[in-house]
């Protein structure tokens, strides 16, 4: 078996285990650029060997080998005589070709693979044995996604999500090719996160275990890095902030207006200037996300001194700098505006792709399409992609899996396949979809069945692959 | 800190966790039968040790004990400079004595053990550090449970649970101290495991990967013996046997009348006692459950070859031997019943501990007393215990963490704790199971909120506390 990577090899691992399902057919997801397979099978052997010419010096392959390994050996405990099979018939290892000695992720890196798993030789026979099997060989898949940015929204200021709830997102992120954990860090009702230059920030936090300490953060980060995922973290200014005067309670117009934040305050600017400096020692991501949604102007036109204040695209439009990226979570046609202003933007309209509302199908999730009435080829090179919004008024540890998963992927496949290879019809790809959710549901996360609306239990006793 | 048990260590790690929770004061579920505490807070050292004469060959105690401490530092990074703390504020390990050698994890064992935690010595001072601290020192525990049984059914017939699913179902139950997974393996819906004497019972699967080999539950029995937890297997006899006669159908009465088994056939005897030497291969309990709930006769009349046939306690307490323990999960008054009739008990009444009955409380599951209206103690003596029930029909690797959780642990601590330390009133113990319900999230168990009913969903922003 061999892989060669374009620059990074991170997401080797999430692809690889796709196709090691047990045997049901090519129900690979999402679907790659091209795939070509046979009719054989062969097996894979008892010390399977990552083999490479890469350093490696940070073990990110061989770690991500190394959870490859566990995740394909998780459904059922193997107990084969590998001497009983025919040495043609048996997968040694695998040889991870790297083109690029550069490990630091960034936005836009080539995430490309071209994957061949070789014919069994000639003298094979066949046994049935409890082993792990790799079907329909030979393969030959050449892959690459669509858009550079396919994200997640997690929201920890409604509901805090404790440390080993997000890495299990970032965990589940990884097995359907999402690449981006965008953090909604902090909004109205909580502020969980350290932040070093103003400490009492923190005092808005709902409890003193309620927190993440910069260490915790940085600890996602590297996570999530490690996983070929970018965390992209937010601070959610000026409108939900009431938890930030929990603290500093000169950041509210007044005692009794306590959002959005008091824009006329020199010391509001400071504060954001020391997050977003501390920001900067936490997260390696080029973009930082400043929020700017849902402001109550009402504060401040009862509050004299503050004077107007600039936000989001749909009222400053042509005023905001080039460098900015929209992100739309409003309706569908902002995106086709803002990309005709020259501006760069993330797809999330909240009719299709926010995960609190439940009555959005996964058909919906899968049909939403980012380029829709932008058919200008550079304009259409301005949409960098999507994400699909995690909010968390009535998420926390407990059913976060279930209200993300499967929808979210329905979402991922939008995202890394090619148009054309993409369904006309959701219907056609409800098998595909099922046959995922059960291998999610295999790997410990706990996703959804596609019947009904989103978070429903299975309605009757039966196969996961009917439900 | 040191810790004493009478025979086996098993539970050990089971327990120390509880307190070790971030300093909330002394939210301890479920209650111990005494426990005496200070007002000091002491360290855990970044070598915190495990001391022992044990031998441990089989390494239980160590790979406990390294559970354990990955356990407390799941919550949170600790980036702790231990230099700075006085020394005789840190704890540098656990001393465990076990007084028996025996490590068969059998019925009936000693589950009693005393915790000590010393106060610090003279010279403590205070520094506020990142670590984690164990509070309210010194601390004397006298421990041990008031049922011998203490159990939860799961069922995996209705829908597949993969091995993952199980395994983490297991390590949750250690947390609120049960000890018997009871496995309702097969049903009327489908038939997944691995039968070597009669191979084509498993053709009554769901699908090629929806079942378990011998291996499988081998892994299964051994996991939760390692963690304290007997596994009691079922085969349901002779009501819900539709799946078995997928692969033999003389096993049903006729093609069209499908369940109950055909029991004027002597090929179904041979049968069940091929499962039953199968079984005594796999698990290693000394009880086995035989189903015998719901028999609809009608099949049986109908099928003129077919004689009466006798089964559960209602139509035939009198003549069942005196080796059986009735399993009563019918209404409440059967255990009483049962007992005088000088039969063993266990507890399930479907009104109050069936967990899949969504609108029952975990008030109503805290409040359900095993020995209501039982006084004579030797009939209490009959009464093991009981047992929760996650029936199936709508459970999946999806959803069973929040329907079982926290409403299992309300149960857990009746069947833990000494009668006296119960509460009388629920709504005292809220506060606490709260608490725990958040620990489990903590731990990446998906434990629901406690308002509202069975698996609900958060309510509204806020603390997990409050929710």
């Amino acid at each position: 078996m061999g892989l060669e990577r374009g620059i990074s090899f991170v997401p080797l691992f999430l692809f690889l285990h796709l196709f090691i399902h047990g045997g049901v057919g090519v129900e690979i997801w999402p679907l790659p650029e091209s795939a070509s397979n046979g009719h054989h099978t062969l097996v894979i052997g008892n010390d399977f060997k990552l083999n490479t010419h890469y350093s490696d010096s940070s073990s990110i392959l061989s770690d991500a080998f190394s959870r490859l390994l566990n995740l394909i050996q998780a459904p059922h405990v193997v107990e084969a005589n590998i001497s009983l099979f025919h040495h043609s018939l048996i997968l040694q290892g695998i040889t991870v070709v790297v083109s690029s000695n550069n490990e630091e992720l960034q936005y836009g890196i080539d995430e490309s693979y071209k994957l061949s798993v070789p014919s069994p030789g000639r003298n094979q026979f066949t046994l049935i044995l409890r082993v792990i099997d790799v079907p329909l060989v030979p393969w030959t898949i050449i892959d690459q996604p669509r858009f550079s940015y396919r994200g997640l929204l997690i929201d920890t200021s409604r509901h805090y999500l404790p440390l080993l709830v997000i890495k299990h997102v970032i965990d589940s992120m990884t097995y359907s090719k999402l690449n981006v954990l965008h953090w909604h860090i902090v909004d109205t009702q909580s502020f969980p996160l350290e932040i070093p230059s103003y400490p009492k920030l923190w005092n808005g936090a709902y409890s003193a275990t309620e927190r993440y300490t910069i260490e915790d953060a940085k600890e996602i980060v590297s996570y999530a890095q490690r996983r070929g995922i970018n965390v992209l973290p937010e601070i959610d200014v000026p409108g939900h902030a009431l938890s930030w005067g929990v603290g500093y309670p000169s950041l509210w117009p007044s005692k009794t207006c306590q959002q959005p934040l008091d824009v006329s305050n020199e010391f509001t600017f400071k504060v954001i200037d020391g997050i977003l400096s501390d920001f900067s020692k936490i997260f390696k991501f080029k973009f930082v996300h400043l929020g700017g949604d849902e402001v109550d102007t009402s504060c401040w036109t009862l509050t004299p001194r503050i004077k107007n204040w600039e936000e989001t695209f749909n009222d400053f439009g042509n005023k905001l700098s080039r460098k900015t990226v929209v992100h739309n979570w409003l309706g569908g046609g902002v995106a086709q505006k803002v990309v005709e202003s020259g501006l760069r933007c993330i797809v999330s309209n909240q009719d299709k792709w926010y995960l609190d509302h439940l009555d959005t199908t996964w058909q919906q999730f899968y049909m939403n399409e980012p380029l829709a009435n932008i058919t200008n080829p550079k304009q259409q090179k301005l949409v960098l992609g999507g994400e699909v919004c995690m909010w968390g008024e009535r998420i926390d540890g407990s059913d976060i899996d279930q209200t993300i998963w499967p929808r979210a992927a329905a979402a991922a496949e939008r995202l890394w396949t090619p148009y054309d290879n993409l369904a006309k019809d959701a219907r056609t790809v409800a098998g595909r979809l099922s046959h995922f959710r059960c291998l999610l549901n295999l790997r410990g996360v706990a996703a959804a069945p596609l019947a009904g609306p989103g978070r429903g239990a299975p309605e009757e006793p039966g196969s996961c692959y009917l439900q």
